[in-house]
């Protein structure tokens, strides 16, 4: 398979990691760093690199050799920068969320669809080693029906003047979601509650409840408040649980082989239950760590060279910007309950 | 001090209890068992009591020497039992939730302070030492303002046909909450979002959020499906936080006095902040474990002699069944926001 | 089955727990409890037992309802007592450890193979639900050969005058260790290390180093002086690695199927090898908890009725007792190693 | 101050550590990487440097800007490789453990002092974070005197051909207890125990006791052969005790305020105590973690520029090197104790 020719767009707080993995892989091939500030742009990439630096994302897109770029800019930026390159007949790779609005966003898919082009959204969680195990027991039937999905991702975060905790962290754990539910669960609503104790003028902490379509719930406790960090992920399934702790490397995931038997006494009387419960294993399954980024920069390549749509597409980001939309419009309305489902 | 003569209705599930602790103190005499079968009543109290069983509360009543009574039956009995017991002159201390309608909970205060007894409703946490050494600090200033208060109290759970989740687990958070929240600083209003994903004509996932009058906010995620049990309280302040893991004897405390200072720059612009993290000790206090129910026990005893409200007493347990009633109608209204503070 | 009527000597520390165990258990029955204080006696029993009291071991011996008894008294009455009982033909049941020296020890195991009758030794730990599972794990093969053996029982200490660290807490290792090496696998020899840093006139901190006769190793860290408490186990095989927590109630065991494979390039040359190392899951077995002492009891009433010798009858506590022995006579040497054996 | 000149010898497993420091640090300058191989050495510093690569260790000693060498080649060169630096007016850093024998070790020693040239032991583990702040705390007499010192450090190793597992990870617990021990406390003696069940000609699993100066001791088990991995240190002392958890990041240590009072109720008899208790806090210091190799490095130039002994000089090294001969003969001795003190 040839490189995919590559260029970078923004070398800030991310956009080096991307670039170091674009650099490293070969299905890939780094032609360009595109910053505002070309002197921190070749400070990325060192002096002795062949890769080219410049300020003018024209002079990028005008290179033939180019097929892809990978936006990390700030997510204002997405989509003017996303529709310059479709307009440039370019594949798109963007940082989450995939745009400022839903309407931004539904144009970005809408133009990567009608130009034929890749559109995807760098949703790295998914690419975990972790993120990947939970998927594959979940497919796998392990877990039985999702009955719930509770996520708590608390950490002392860097208080962001444009930024609230919702599309900070949210992103995260709606993207996980959106990537582990079974094939016709979906969440059908979100409410979402917040606080800003410390006044500084965006949420710092935030709860998002998501009822989903198979009667279970989705939660996730956001938090930039707390001196300890927490990062526990809990799937509870009609046959196991599954707990995620992603601060136990060597064994962040733990398989809980006990529950509970319902036994309906009387099919025309729902409350009569013979309530059985069962004390099993646990399991924490052996899982080969592998760098996340590593996997996202070659989805995006090899789903460009076999002309799919990646793992975490343009509408998988949709997704997630259409549950943070309704989160927003959920705080403005006190906590009321916001259908999705629109963008599907 | 002379002993308060005691009886106690109700010989169940959480009456043993009461009795040993009744029968155990020098601050009280326990001087009846009343229990619909007095068989199971003689059982708990063995056969050599001096104590009395009957299954006629009346009887009970009828008796000088008994001055209180412990009510320790379903909460839908709870009423009628405490009006029969202050119309007879005896003060009451009643199992949570007070009743089973904020109607009936009401009428419960007023009936005791019209005829002058006291009410005192079982908030058997507050009595433990962790939550008393959590009231402790607070009220010591050590965490500063109260931001966020986040409870996790998962477990499998025994299935019951006429009580959810809620009306279960809940009140054991409402009244820490109740208990802990400095003066001034109150819940103002609650949202509530449930589950019952196995389908069992009872909510079993639930999560509560309440607003508090200082800008913070208070959250509990209650859970019945899980087969490991969690028992955490983050409470962030402006100055340190404290986490309680209650399944871990001998270290179930712990503060860490780590966190955020703010630096406004500019007193106009309220969103420009001069960010400083600290990174300080962990501090787990030494405290020395004592039966809850004893204190209990002997608080209901004090006040009685004392002549004062007891420190959970019954206005405490309406403002828990407030926040439950108006959980119950917030998720019939598909978790919008109730508004709380009737009952104070 | 006729019960085992039985006698319990010694209303101290343990023997109340023994008396409870007799005396629910229904392979026994409690006939007499017979200590120097017939008042502790009584009260341990309760006033409304029909259980006897005594000071005078003789009345007991002649009861002829008496079968049984059990010897709860301080270690340097046990080969006394125990001679005495046999001599009236009764079976015994003795604390640990056996006796005080070896020779009594031995005249004890001797007596009752003259008189026919079993010599049971009161190893707790070997009748627990986690040393069970260990020794089931280990018999059928799932850890492989064991290639060490290594305890830490680590805590605050009460300091007794006439016990040292290695004969108060060295008998549960030394015991668990005799009972869960699987057949043909012994320790040869042992080494012992201790210190006295405060002065108190008993060793407070000891190590115990036992060579297997396999080529393992087995250790043990026995410590008075630690104000947290450790009480782990990690036992290595050639195919998997077990940890007992003791500490760690519902999840004591871990069994992690991860370790080294080794194949020699050429079996002339030993120090040749290719090592390859497996990550493999980690499992904790569920294990269904029970009274450990309650086990011990109904092992003492089954192997006499069976006529058969109990899981550990006077010959593991003669084991015990020579390597406790042993251990003193290492000390005395500097560490010097002293081969075991001599008891089996 | 002017940069050291520096050079380092072998780019093998450790070296690529020492040249990344050496070449960041502004109080070194790196002049030559020598290898074996001089690609190897070249690939460590990459095509850009300005740094030599050479096989030849004379063109480096002849380079008069080469002011000290770090040697970080196997053992058995060691002191060849540091006598020929000696020889040439160079100052030496060495990898632990010294040299292969004492009697090597002692002539580096010797060499060093009578030429006035630094001679330093890279005994990493002394500079890091929470070496120090032990250390730190032993000083400030936070722990009292020190009773004992148990270290556990058991993990999967490399089995290597020509090195136990006591010359492998001995070095890292004998330096660090050198380090820590207040002025006045040493090891008087060694023994040492060690299996082998696997058979692959090396001791896997080895325990090392010595008995402190002051009463105390001082124990380290060591283990190959173990899936997971443990590094904790206990060091209980008068006052307090330490319990330090190299696996816990942002957590390492932990103090526990709690412990034994003794009051001698008669001096005359030595075994009469009054013993009473404590339960007291326990904390975790904040630690500011900062890369140990760092400060190895600018330790080694600061004593050269200030013409003082480093920190972890030749004769600590020594002294190491003398615990571990000495175990060596502890081992064929069955585990006698060998004395120490010979190097002081």
């Amino acid at each position: 398979m040839k490189p995919v020719g590559v260029a970078v767009v923004g070398a800030g707080y991310w956009g080096p990691n991307l670039i170091r993995n674009f650099a490293a892989s070969e299905l890939t091939r780094l032609r360009w760093v595109c910053d505002l500030s070309p002197e921190r742009a070749q400070q990325v990439i060192g002096t002795q690199s062949e890769v080219n630096v410049t300020d003018d994302l024209d002079e990028v897109l005008q290179d033939p050799e180019v097929e892809a770029v990978a936006i990390a800019t700030p997510p204002s930026t997405h989509s003017p920068l996303a529709q310059k390159c479709f307009a440039a007949g370019k594949h798109v790779l963007v940082e989450k969320p995939l745009a400022e609005s839903l309407e931004e966003g539904r144009a970005m898919v809408e133009a990567a669809d009608a130009a034929g082009l890749t559109l995807m959204c760098d949703h790295t969680f998914c690419y975990t080693s972790s993120v990947r195990k939970i998927k594959e027991t979940i497919d796998d039937g392990e877990l039985g029906d999702i009955l719930y999905f509770d996520s708590v991702r608390v950490n002392l975060g860097l208080i962001q003047r444009d930024v609230d905790v919702f599309w900070d962290l949210g992103p995260h754990d709606l993207s996980i979601l959106d990537f582990i539910l079974p094939d016709g669960v979906t969440p059908e609503a979100i409410a979402a509650h917040s606080a800003d104790p410390m006044n500084v003028g965006q949420a710092c902490v935030g709860y998002l409840t998501l009822p989903l379509s198979n009667g279970g719930i989705a939660h996730a406790h956001l938090n930039w408040l707390s001196p300890t960090k927490i990062r526990t992920t809990i799937i509870g399934g009609s046959k196991r649980m599954l707990v995620w702790d992603d601060l136990r490397p060597g064994q962040r995931i733990h398989l809980y082989d006990s529950g509970i038997d319902l036994e309906p006494v009387d099919a025309a009387k729902r409350r009569e239950y013979l309530v059985s419960y069962r004390a099993g294993d646990m399991i924490a399954p052996a899982i080969r760590e592998t760098e996340a980024l590593r996997l996202v920069v070659e989805e995006f390549a090899n789903s460009i060279r076999e002309g799919r749509a990646p793992l975490t597409d343009g509408r998988a980001g949709l997704r997630v910007l259409e549950a943070l939309t309704a989160a927003r419009q959920s705080i403005a309305q006190s906590g009321a309950m916001q259908q999705l489902g629109q963008t599907r």
